[in-house]
């Protein structure tokens, strides 16, 4: 029996794969990967290694996670060393757990390689600080698209409001009007400003920044940070911009 | 002037820094480093470079921030390209912000890497996942150590206790039994599990698991995970350590 490592590839940018991830990748002799995983990294894998994609198409087109979970197992039984390639962090709103614990469970070896973390990437790119010293103590990483086999589990978003400075939502795209909605409801002033970021590190990166009255659904797949160290972010790339012209 | 990038070198092992991470450090004419990031990394920096250290030891020894900005200045105008290595990401508690603003606002180009957050990591070498489908839906990454600078601005651990299924509090060891004291009057069950990562992927590392009504002081760099996740990591290591004696 091969041995899994789950490994975060980090947000689009192909050079946030961290070196243990890339080493991991470089000598797989199987490598499974998610639609969001910068191709570029493809490349990377030795000459005759099976690459299989099972990434999932936004409208649920794609194999079912029951699927990828059967297809890995598989593969580990004809491989001796298999990656499984996340896009940002496999333990991060991925399904890296779902996948370790069901190889686990069926006496597979699996080890977590950890990535950069889209959420917290995509606002540093723009200079925005999740969390600053005097501004902002705590920042919330939650998910926009809420799992209807969840039950009463979900993201209070008007408890949120009250107890963190800043939220950085995840897959909150198409729900980010009814977001916005309750996290004014909750108490976050309607000025508060917002940044959404699109395809960030990707091909057709977007950056826009309103105030969360403002908030409605957006492109997919987008980041949304909402707290006052949005403005930090801007008034510190106004300044580049002003000496450095950059 | 130099240009300045500011690099999230990961938790202690040295693998974790990304791709990016690396070949800036590789090509850097100065580097500036902290005290928690893995020392292999220095022996990455090309000859002749300058090496900077700008650690802070515990009980406020080591060079204020405002000698590192002003460090960092210098570096800037006598190289042309300057690494500043911070342990774990630089924006999540850490100073790259206040270190980026100081130098943007005298004119020096600055962009940041980011790096593996260790509070992110340090869980999901245990297999401990901070979200999980089904399970928990949302993670706050706080402070434990309160800067009295702040005037109001603090953790409001209560409120926490009931806005996020899990709370991973960085530099809270020294406070640890009065943030359990609050997350328990805000409402978490005394028996919700705890896990305290001390010294994560580094010499002498250590995994301790405990119930929240047990949590006290711990050893500094510990992190700490409050949520039901952690029983998910215990299985799977339990299933781990059975099947593949691991």
């Amino acid at each position: 029996m091969g041995r899994v490592i789950i490994v975060g590839a980090g947000p689009g940018d192909p050079e946030l794969i961290t070196v243990k991830g890339l080493r991991a990748l470089r000598t797989a002799d199987c490598v499974l990967y998610d639609r969001l995983v910068a191709r570029e990294l493809l490349k990377e894998v030795k000459d005759g290694a099976k690459l299989v994609y099972v990434g999932k198409e936004p409208g649920n087109r794609g194999p079912a996670q029951r699927e990828i979970n059967e297809m890995l197992l598989k593969c580990a039984t004809q491989y001796e060393s298999v990656v499984r390639l996340h896009g940002g962090d496999p333990f991060i709103f991925g399904r890296g757990f779902e996948e370790c614990a069901y190889l686990v469970e069926r006496g597979v070896e699996c080890e977590i390689v950890p990535g950069v973390t889209s959420g917290l990437a995509a606002p540093a790119k723009y200079l925005i600080p999740p969390v600053l010293r005097g501004k902002a103590s705590s920042v919330a990483l939650v998910t926009g698209k809420e799992d209807p086999t969840k039950g009463r589990r979900f993201v209070d978003f008007k408890a949120l409001a009250r107890a963190v400075d800043t939220i950085i939502i995840y897959m909150g795209a198409s729900n980010a009007d009814r977001i916005a909605g309750e996290l004014l409801a909750g108490g976050i002033p309607s000025d508060m400003p917002v940044a959404v970021i699109t395809r960030a590190y990707m091909e057709g990166e977007k950056f826009t920044v309103l105030r969360l009255s403002e908030l409605r659904a957006v492109e997919s797949p987008s980041i949304i940070v909402v707290g006052n160290v949005v403005e930090e972010g801007l008034r510190l790339r106004e300044l580049l911009r002003k000496y450095v012209g950059s």
